[in-house]
């Protein structure tokens, strides 16, 4: 089937300020005015019954799809979306959202605390997932939509997807979670950790209040950058793009990039420092890391959902390893629910949801098909 | 079988100072004074023929077995050394020689660069395996050994094994690589590399220029050592070990440790700081990354080399995958030698060739035993 690429696409803003629309937080602490940075691609129905949800990872953003003006690199999922393509816009209205604690638009650490009318930093609150999907669900309402068509999203993406079933099960009717986990492990963790304490161990990083000031920690946020990296790719597919290649000819024996594999993180920790702010680091990682939708939690036992399951994993993703998929069809199909689970045969490792485009949209594309309303 | 402890141990120490005593490089620049923190375990039989040379990982010492007068904790393979033990020393002569570039009593960055009178810093050279592998034959002579019965070592010490044979093919009767590759894939590259980035980016760092100063880049080794740390557990032996254990009641909503695996990675991290210098880890870590003895460079065809292998891998090491073991063991019977291969079914990960302690010695004894002259 040919597809089409969406065109110039503008990034929109939502915002929730006056009491009562402050929002309670897991914490107890509350959060307000909360601004939604979100773009749309195809149109709303009659019905309001084809909207699809993308929720985006740890370093993603509201801009899935389409070309920002000038820009010369499209969004970061455009493969998955667009006329004829898996999230097909000529069928679907979709919908992604930056999550809070972010900081793409979306209202985050490097926000301006309205009591203080200075950026927040570290007084900006610990969030969750429930956080990011309440503020989602806010933003669902305002654009005046009752139910989602589906909700679809990778790695912490996915953990959106789990949450908005166990927040809000009468509202989705497919849900599909992709290369995720209901619950972070402890290596997991650790990895979440590590580039945390990279990025604290940053004297510039200054206890989170480094906005506007000449030194702000980006060789800490390089460094956990640096480990993320090695942790989305597998050892097969850096045998494969790297080997042992040499940058020079021979070695350096210096503690200059010798291998390529070294250029290629140095030049990875470097770039994102430029897009990523330190402190959303710091706050997303540790959202993950709280996630916990194990068993009941996803959805109590008995309790009835209307929701179909198309869970996803990636053979070779050894950061998200496929037994937490089938845990998490596992505790599906104990409930009685509908779910389908496929494990693609990639090489890449956990970058695997965003590369391995053909395998995901025949499998998404046809089970949208068999659930659309 | 009965086994007994090594009583109070003594590090001793060798020096190759003067012209023509320096050590040629593999970068082709000299060093020397050469100092050589090293340890001995049993007798020397009349004939000289029962030496077993055991060779550490990144972070070990000379310290390998026994107690130092008033420590609470022997060495750190205490549990394989001693009368009785799978290195036995009523029978052996186990020697065990810090690595040159290290910081624990043999000649490295931290160590009086007597042309400046001060440490050495990043004035020292990058050094290799095969330099450290030639400063041990250094000490060999200097006790008056021609030949190991066998060369035995985990990890960076399994590397130091493959250069002995293939540096010094006809010096080496047995060898027994453990847990250890022929070459550093780009993942592992990858790792180190991170690691490394993680300390130079701390200013105190100050490009190896630390010694003696109020300042130490304790916060980037710290970093390095965590990341460390994750690679040598397995996500299994995490799981069991810390699961999702929290070491409060509930959740701190704060970037405070709030999981016990968080806690231990940042005790580990503190801990290590005390008793390695980062720029040792430097240079050790950049020697593990060049050594690359595949195919020929391990062994020529052809060359007739009388050495017997027992390679050792573990089912749950990610960090060195047992298919780098299955590579060398491949290599070794393509050229005729005689090589036993045993993969330990062990969920520890990298760490289980020093807690896999009954698997190992049942093993290692059996081939010692069959092979002792």
């Amino acid at each position: 089937m040919k597809t089409k690429n969406i065109g110039i696409v503008k990034t929109e803003y939502f915002t929730f300020a006056e009491h009562p629309n402050e929002l309670k937080l897991s914490s107890g602490k509350k959060l307000g005015p909360i601004t939604l940075a979100y773009e749309t691609y195809g149109s709303l129905n009659k019905d309001k019954t084809n909207v699809i949800l993308v929720a985006h990872a740890l370093s993603g953003d509201a801009h899935a799809a389409g070309m920002h003006e000038g820009d010369k690199d499209p969004g970061w999922w455009d493969a998955m979306i667009g006329p004829g393509k898996a999230l097909d816009t000529e069928k679907y209205f979709v919908i992604c959202a930056n999550v809070i604690g972010g900081c793409k638009g979306s209202t985050g650490p490097s926000s301006i605390n309205p009591k203080t009318n200075k950026p927040y930093g570290l007084e900006f609150p610990i969030i969750t997932i429930e956080d990011i999907v309440k503020t989602q669900a806010r933003l669902i309402d305002y654009l005046g939509i009752k139910t989602l068509l589906c909700v679809i999203g990778g790695s912490m993406g996915g953990m959106q997807v789990l949450q908005w079933v166990a927040t809000f099960p009468e509202r989705v009717r497919c849900a599909i979670p992709i290369a995720t986990a209901a619950k972070h492990s402890p290596q997991q963790i650790a990895f979440d950790e590590v580039g945390r304490q990279a990025v604290m161990a940053d004297p510039a990083w200054n206890n989170g209040d480094y906005y506007g000031k000449p030194e702000t920690p980006e060789r800490g946020l390089a460094v956990a950058r640096m480990i993320g990296h090695i942790t989305y790719m597998s050892d097969k597919s850096m045998e494969e793009k790297f080997s042992r290649k040499l940058k020079e000819k021979d070695y350096t024996f210096s503690f200059t990039a010798d291998f390529e594999v070294e250029g290629y993180l140095r030049y990875r920790g470097d770039n994102f420092v430029k897009r990523f702010d330190a402190n959303s680091y710091l706050y997303i990682t540790k959202a993950m890391d709280y996630i916990d939708l194990s068993g009941d939690k996803l959805l109590p036992k008995g309790k009835h959902a209307d929701i179909r399951f198309l869970v996803i994993a990636f053979k070779s993703d050894w950061l998200y390893p496929s037994y937490q998929a089938q845990d998490i069809v596992r505790q599906l199909k104990i409930r009685g629910l509908e779910a389908t689970y496929c494990e693609i045969r990639s090489t890449y490792g956990h970058d695997a949801f965003l590369l391995e485009i053909d395998e995901e949209t025949r499998l998404i594309k046809h089970f949208l098909k068999r659930h659309e309303v």
